[in-house]
């Protein structure tokens, strides 16, 4: 992919999702492709475009994105910091090593999930990552449900079926816990398909409060689509923290059999 | 101060300051007192008065904030959460113990001050409460100077005077912790006078980059007013986090004390 006296870059990226249509380019919408993409073209007087590890959905927010792009030098961070708005951060560019590529090579993604269980309470200052959620939550339960759905499943009942692409995913973690009125999710998955995590944390949530039994979310991964009783929690809730790659030897493997994996799933 | 069926509540209280213009009313201003008053004489259907520990200056948060009033009955929080704007939350209305006086009564305020000294580092879903500073800080000089500042001093130097009120304050902590690139300031009196904590830090800022000694703050306690060499930092890094109260049997003869002081400095 080098070339032209082009070096890879990967890009560490953090946003506020709340102004914002999303991670990917859409004709007359703000999101946050575009805003990092112009400003990065105009600072470099060069064309840039991005691969990212995650394509995050309206709203939510990003706080360990990754990206990938080629560039002739790296831009001083400190000149970016004031070209870009202050509702998105780039945090670290550096050449990428030998083989990268910030969604093929990824072997994990690590979400964060922020509900508040008690409406007067919710932090002001965190509204804009924290939903509030109506009625108490049970922790206990949350965490059972929860492991009934970690390991390798078809999670197509908790997807927005794109035709042709894969449902089946490994998720590894799924833990809540308690901090006052804050309740909290982490999430981590190889990958996640479209809505995944929030269709999940709505799933839970109905566990949570003690609207269905521990073991309904686990039971809907004999669906076949996305049954209509799974509410896909609200956006605003939800923070990409993390993506995790190989060590370098194994990047280039890495993102060849997850690119085949996508052509022929 | 009961009477008419009145009875004495203690609320607890948080905001972002971000869309206040402080906390006291201002004719044609949108201020955290007004929006809370005019929203409680609404929902109870009767002229509610707040009495506030911390009058907050525009731009400034508060996660503890306390205030009490008088009223007939107390309100529901659930009901008042969906009444009050987001950027406010009441957290707790209880009836306060005899002698009770949110200001008055007061032994301790404590405060926290927010700075990032890497500018593309910044939180972007914390750049509400967390100032950026364009220059890296050394935390121990911050430590150093604040050291010299403990204790009971007159803090003239570092206060908007107001006649006939006492800048003596007992400063009973200021202590600068780092946690990656960002740098914070918790800061422990008595009682403040207007714009002490900004105009501390502001100070403190000036040694932590390096451009005064760690001595310098402290030397300006033998000032007899502000120095224009003393910059009041940004409003939007500071959040009040709590008050303190002496034991139920205290409340009244602190009140006393204090009122007394006031009145006669």
């Amino acid at each position: 992919m080098e070339g032209g006296g082009l070096v890879r870059f990967q890009l560490g990226i953090a946003y506020d999702g709340t102004d914002f249509s999303g991670w990917a380019r859409q004709p007359e919408r703000r999101t946050v492709c575009a805003v990092i993409e112009d400003t990065l073209s105009m600072v470099l007087r060069h064309d840039v475009r991005l691969t990212v590890a995650g394509r995050t959905d309206a709203g939510v927010h990003a706080s360990g994105q990754v990206a990938h792009t080629d560039l002739p030098a790296a831009p001083d961070l400190n000149r970016l910091a004031r070209a870009l708005p202050p509702d998105v951060r780039i945090l670290s560019i550096q050449p990428a090593p030998e083989g990268f590529d910030a969604r093929f090579s990824a072997v994990r993604r690590h979400y964060r999930y922020r509900v508040c269980d008690q409406q007067w309470s919710a932090d002001p200052l965190r509204r804009n990552d924290t939903v509030t959620w109506p009625r108490p939550l049970d922790v206990d339960a949350l965490n059972e449900a929860s492991r009934l759905l970690v390991g390798l499943n078809d999670f197509v009942a908790f997807c927005r079926r794109r035709e042709g692409a894969t449902t089946i995913r490994d998720l590894q973690r799924l833990h809540w816990t308690r901090t006052g009125t804050l309740v909290e999710a982490e999430v981590s998955a190889d990958a996640f398909c479209h809505s995944m995590v929030r269709s999940l944390v709505g799933a839970l949530l109905a566990v949570g409060e003690g609207r269905k039994p521990a073991e309904w979310p686990a039971s809907l991964l004999k669906a076949e689509t996305r049954p209509s009783t799974v509410t896909v929690a609200p956006a605003h809730g939800l923070t990409l923290v993390g993506v995790d790659y190989p060590p370098p030897d194994l990047l280039a493997a890495r993102a060849e059999q997850t690119r085949n994996l996508r052509e022929h799933p």
